[in-house]
């Protein structure tokens, strides 16, 4: 993929004001950049389906526009014409309250719709909306906030979408590569973590202002947190490499006891997309097979390896209202999908204070996803959008090198099962003060 | 089982007392009160494993032996002549730093060592003890601390000794019963929940004082409260049945995603143990099959089913802080094992304030299960007790009909994961103020 | 797929002189009958695999050239240059002797290499064989025998394009066509069977002649059989409706036990591809959904399944033995692929004897798939083609809709696992004279 | 067990003519042969299943006395009060005709009824058969024929409860032992096999004459056989030990290829109970560990192992027919379950012809199981006791050293699904003449 691309759909707008901006021009933007992301591949790499968790590209692309036709335009654009009568099943992803879905791990088994029929469908949906925001209707604030969930959600799956790819370019013994990139000269990593200390006390967290965030985010709400420390920047692949070197994967002792039984029934010895060639540590990137850079931030690691690497480096991981409490008021700015890279670079920045925050690769916390105090789901389907989910799973902040920069905030809260490696999720230590 | 014998093994003081009485006198009395709950069971009784999840009685009588063996005898008492050198595998629970184990789902499949051999290896053990107690070992207290440990944790397994029996008999389609109890006169329920209001703000939690606790419960640390209600007694059997008429159990709305598909998977329709015989609702106690008590408190239920229960109510389950913070300095009172009635009983008290909270049936909080801030687990293997489980667990308060009295109290975290059902789980509502 | 192109690559000589024609026309033939039977699909069409059973059309198609890359140009053609080195992993489908082999299951992992550069890998591979060929190679007693296997090899595969693609669309609840295909007017249905007499007593069966056939087709030899009938025709789809509703997949005692829990984990009711419309029977064909016609011989049922139905009707399978005797010297003429109708139709036949026995549906023999007395498997490699799964499977007998005429003959042992249902496979009746 | 006891039980006359014997007689002979297997055993040994596929000996003991009961006393002693109403259930094996049945692998969940409850169900079901007995029933041809078959089934649970009471001793650490006996002097193994060499021709197999067979062994029928030779004995460990060394269970070109991803998913680098200590190779048998004597027979093999053993050593295995016709009317001599040995012993014959073919081990033969030509099975529920089992089976003869010898015959047709080798089951080489 071509960077230039990827930054031509970046707003122009730093993300915490996208609530003011016009939506009408948001609205094209974000959809175009979607199927940017879709340009260096063919028909069949959007048609497979490489595990239950991950889903065909062709299906990210159709559940989008899905989205848009189910909540906004078959309620809010008379005379509005529905695609496919079938699409309906097809690609609803998990929202009870419209009715069947199509079981997930079947996705891949769907040769039709073809990829140029799910275009056409992106493209009458698009005219939909193109209609619907032409007769005013963004005027009404239940719209407005429609819409503007509808494109958080689309750039969601954009993220999704280079995960899941990943994932299925991986399974194939040819490792196709997504985009092309040359090799950076391997960075000089930085020594062991800077630490930054905080005083915690009576504290806040959660969404403040009047910008969009999702319901998960809100209440803003009281906690009370003991003073601790975080590491300045995330851990570096070098500084994992040496945690196997020392047995990592081989001591139970450092594991949570779900993560040992996890791992060994796996066969882990490394994160996901690392291999060894010939003595030598290679990984696999959207860029296809590279050497390891050892300053690069290590990714691809499941909660339990995240917190077996904590323990053995005689620290912890933080807790979601550590990471937010210390973030502050920092906007959104760092290695993100529109830099182009689409894998986690090494931090060169000579400033002090918490680097690699944003971007590069979430960082798991030590947070169960649970409600916040007085959490209130949304009414009506939109309201499985996030609630339903809060049980058994870990807390992840600060996006991605996959995710859209416009799309971050310091109070969002994404959330994977403890096991999932095939997003770009990396570690920051914490520790008492 | 004879609730009078069942009385004898009660100690004759209060349970926050323990740290203060003769350990000398404890020991005796907790590991008799062990051997008394297994004079129902026939030797065949006692081998049979039903799930991977229960152990057979065989295995508790013998792995709590092995733990004072283990972690007592051979380290301290000069001279100690381990009972079977394969034991050490044979009884270990999940203990890495002792090395290998034998696999869980493989304890039922062991006829020896005999009943009666388990028993020689429980006084070989005993009178190790014995021997060392009378040596004065018990004034260091490094050895006391580990006693009070392997005492408590003889009274984990005295609740799982009844709670695997129980669901072992209840595959059984003869039913056979553990003990023999008069059916009780139906009571009559209370009507809808009495709200008891809590103001919240800055509170403390975690164990306080010189007593046992478990390291979970440590250290004792600050959190901030928004206000918040309790229901003042368990959510009982009728008000659950209502919930099912109601197709709590068809009604995907209700649950977490999660428990929305493991209740399909399983076919869950009511809690654990009930059944339906001509219309009528009959329940499987250790007493045998018996007709349902509508003001019983309902228990046998998954997290799942309490989080949709508590959705259904209009209401959430408590968190673990807030379920601390409104018992207070109560001291535990109740409906426990020493009742020897071994199932929940009807809330019939007059006075105000929160009732049911020890005894009866555990309660599941909405607090996944996690260190407190500046946890520090045990050094050696008894670091494994609790900590590496803190992962996709959730916490139970409160101890049930089951727990031995001295067992329990206010700071005690039980957890379990949130699908686990054969335990005697119930639920109390919360909501905001 | 048009028939009129289906018409086009038939051979234009019976099939039993296959032995005596020139494979150097053969070969174009048949490698051209496998690329049109491509032509209706799309690359996503071809890239998918719906079940680990089955393989993605794609992969057939690299395969089948694999098969002359590796086993003839390899060897036998100077100068060869292989088209890609990892194809020789990736497009194995079980040869040990060959080296590693990509995992069956993962065949639908790969979206590269695409379908246009499998047809390339094609185009090479012919070029290979049409340089091989001038060469004069054919001459070779070895090679032809390797080239003429290729070929019945490659036409192996055309059936499983066509019962692989099925399967897979039968799978899309868009239920997409293959082909178009006017639905036929209901034939009438024949009445109950005629049977046939045969006498019995020493007979040979295995394959005679110069001509080809597989190694299990030999040797040709002695058995004894006692005098049995076989229907003249085979069991209808009504027929068996009438299987279905006097219980026939409620009534344990007419299964195998196998085949009953079987039937019951499955929650078959009916053969594959069967459906229930609104109180009438409908039927997926590879030209998508059509009312099934009662006449027409039921197809898509497991061993067990015409096991049960037979026991029903107060009959039995054939032996292969039986089988090969009634058939004798027959021609195999019938419903093949080339008659395009890619479907079994009505027996309307006037003349006496045998009917169906080519064509139409494959008949599932009671015989279970062993070695002929005196089987030896071919040297090397390709002795892998067929001993090595002598083991739990039951041997079918004369084509169906689905096969190329000139492939089948009345020696041909095809053989399934005894739940197999994707394939043509239907049912004829014996019995005991 | 003491052989001394074993022997007690040995009728006092030749298989072949039980059909002339008093029945009165033979049933408390055989009754008390069980029950004198379970002699060494506690209840707690009577109560484990240590696999789907076997069952606890407690169940044995009841199933046994449910034939009697079920097929016997309820339709034919006028009066017979059923022992518990619940037992038709819990005890029916496969018999759909006789109405539900327990979930085979839930016959280790029972810890009731007790084994003392077992006993008395036997006695109560041999009092209601003395008193049958007593009334002159035998005389009905009917209920002569139930009884004999009563007894015949009773002999083949006296087989499986040693071949699953050793399966569940060797999945204890401790490694009980079931008896004891003294370890015999290494025997020497003979020499590579003598080959006896057979014409074949048109020949007769199945059960002749008026006493008892199963029905799977009728009707006698005519086969036609090519010349074939048999080895004059079983293969022998240190042959067995040859086949591993050469890296027998590495070589996939010597397996069928079901057995070769059987053979790697489970595993296997030699037959069950086979260990490796320090170098030397011991074995589990009922008397415990022991050194591995090279001449013994081998046993516990798969019908895998024992084909690819055969191809290894350049042979096959016999078909039943070969094996029966080479048997002809030899009388059953042997190592059977009389001798106490509980496992096979070294070929010390000096005769020349076939031996070992009756006890020691069952022979695997390369044979299907499948109905006779003109099997028919018998009426009603005692109709399933055979035909329905006929699929995915393989046929072995011969009898072992847990086999009664008044239970085996030449025609004798058991069998076992290839993958099983908690039988005791070995090998016998083939080849063509």
């Amino acid at each position: 993929m071509h960077p230039t691309l990827l930054h031509s759909v970046a707003p122009p707008h730093p993300a915490e004001t996208v609530h003011d901006v016009d939506l009408a021009l948001e609205y094209p933007r974000v959809r175009d950049a979607t199927a940017i992301l879709r340009a260096p591949l063919t028909a069949e790499d959007c048609a497979i389906q490489s595990m239950p968790d991950a889903s065909p590209v062709k299906w990210h692309l159709a559940h989008t526009s899905w989205f848009f036709e189910t909540f906004v335009l078959e309620a809010r654009l008379p005379g509005y014409r529905t695609f496919h009568p079938q699409f309906r099943v097809l690609f609803n992803s998990y929202y009870n309250a419209v009715g069947d879905k199509h079981p997930r791990p079947e996705r891949g088994l769907l040769s039709r719709p073809s990829l140029d029929e799910v275009f056409a469908y992106r493209r009458h949906v698009d005219l939909g909306m193109q209609a619907l925001i032409e007769s005013g209707a963004l005027r009404d604030t239940a719209v407005r906030a429609l819409v503007e969930l509808g494109l958080h959600h689309e750039q969601q799956h954009q993220e999704l979408i280079l995960t899941d790819v990943k994932h299925m370019l991986s399974r194939n013994p040819l490792a196709p590569a997504y985009h092309r990139r040359a090799s950076l000269h391997p960075t000089r990593a930085r020594s062991s973590p800077d630490w930054l200390g905080f005083a915690g006390g009576m504290t806040r967290i959660g969404h403040r202002g009047e910008a969009f965030c999702f319901d998960n985010e809100l209440p803003r709400h009281r906690v009370f947190l003991e003073p601790f420390e975080l590491a300045a920047s995330l851990v570096t692949a070098g500084e994992y490499a040496e945690f196997i070197e020392d047995g990592g994967y081989l001591r139970p002792e450092l594991w949570l006891s779900e993560g040992w039984e996890t791992a060994r029934a796996a066969r882990w010895s490394s994160p996901l997309y690392w291999e060894r060639t010939d003595g030598a540590r290679a990984i696999f990137k959207l860029s296809g097979f590279d050497a390891l850079d050892t300053a690069e931030p290590v990714c691809h690691v499941s909660y339990y390896e995240a917190d077996a690497y904590a323990r053995w480096a005689g620290a912890r991981l933080p807790t979601e209202a550590e990471w937010e409490h210390a973030v502050g008021e920092k906007l959104p700015a760092g290695n993100f999908l529109e830099s182009g890279a689409l894998h986690p670079t090494a931090d060169t920045a000579v400033e002090d204070g918490l680097r690699q925050c944003f971007g590069d690769a979430w960082e798991w916390t030590s947070s169960a996803y649970a409600p916040y105090p007085g959490y209130r789901p949304a009414a009506g389907a939109i309201g499985e959008y996030n609630g339903k989910f809060m049980c058994n799973q870990y807390v992840l902040r600060g996006g991605s090198c996959a995710t859209p920069r416009s799309h971050i905030r310091a109070s969002y809260r994404n959330f994977f099962p403890a096991a999932a490696r095939w997003q770009f999720s990396g570690i920051r230590l914490a520790r008492d003060a």
